[in-house]
């Protein structure tokens, strides 16, 4: 009998995953067939129901993933850099297209699903958190503005995130928009520090 | 042979785009069967798709509708007023959210159906229009900041929309984004008139 490793299976997972993520991105959460995830994935539904219990298991996970790696770089370089990442991935015409159509599914299903609302809250508020941490640790050392509070900006942060999404995921044009990130970096910034 | 007026003919098309505004927002553009689309208007479908081709027709008829609206209201009081509005109106938990369905539902299927895109191009310049009208306006008489250009702030603007709209639609909580608009109206304006 072959010993199947724990690498084997986590590269098997995130095969799946990665599968998944395109199929979302091109076809939505309901169009998202089980035919078109056994496409996508190159395995069957037997495999893929074996990883995850559902549909709505794969997606969650899916967008669980791509919280955690976008906390990680909000707490490394902030949101504004996350932002100027997504900017350079559409440019790129790059797999990131995918992430954003996850992202947006997301925004979809939290309005349309009350549900979903409680399970992606946990993920949501990481996010938040690693922002406002952030923002906290630059108030500390003065190189964030004073006259609005912390939460505020991060909060504000959020927003242009949000709408950022939102613009690339439907295909806009994205230029100006390293401009429009110099004009918000520099909108939370104390003035005496404005940097390029 | 009773006479029907234009204004009956016009209170009936009404009538059938604010149901059908419910219906979309409240079930996604794939959930409103014709069935649903009957009980959120009154009305048989064979009265619906007498005024509306196809359920595509209906959808336009509405985006159109709310990017019209949307434009009005730019050129008098600028997308911030908009956007305080709409805050408002989510606030209050009142019918305007189902204007907050429809355009998610326009950011999905943005990104999912090449040919939709087209379509929706004319509505979607008009209000990028009218947005740098106003702020051309602004320019003109000084109250605009003069370090980044107009097009720019226009764009920046729009983004805070596109992240606002994403926002409410989620059903996410609006405290502190009174706060956050203030941020972004103060960042747009000429610094020696900042006002409260």
């Amino acid at each position: 009998m072959p010993r199947v490793s724990s690498d084997q299976l986590a590269a098997r997972r995130q095969q799946i995953l990665d599968g998944a993520r395109t199929c979302f991105a091109d076809h939505g959460y309901e169009g998202a067939t089980v035919r078109r995830l056994e496409q996508s994935t190159g395995l069957s539904r037997g495999a893929i129901f074996h990883y995850f219990r559902d549909k709505e298991a794969l997606f969650l996970a899916l967008a669980e993933e791509d919280a955690q790696r976008m906390a990680d770089v909000v707490a490394e370089q902030g949101l504004v850099q996350v932002m100027r990442d997504l900017l350079r991935a559409a440019e790129a015409g790059d797999a990131d297209r995918s992430w954003l159509g996850t992202r947006l599914e997301v925004s979809r299903r939290l309005r349309t699903d009350p549900d979903f609302r409680g399970r992606w809250q946990a993920q949501s508020a990481a996010l938040t958190a690693a922002t406002r941490e952030r923002l906290e640790r630059q108030a500390a050392t003065g190189s964030l503005r004073d006259d609005v509070p912390a939460p505020v900006l991060a909060r504000y942060l959020e927003l242009v995130f949000e709408g950022l999404i939102s613009h690339l995921a439907m295909g806009l044009p994205a230029d100006d928009l390293d401009a429009v990130l110099d004009v918000v970096e520099h909108g939370v910034r104390a003035a005496a520090r404005q940097q390029a």
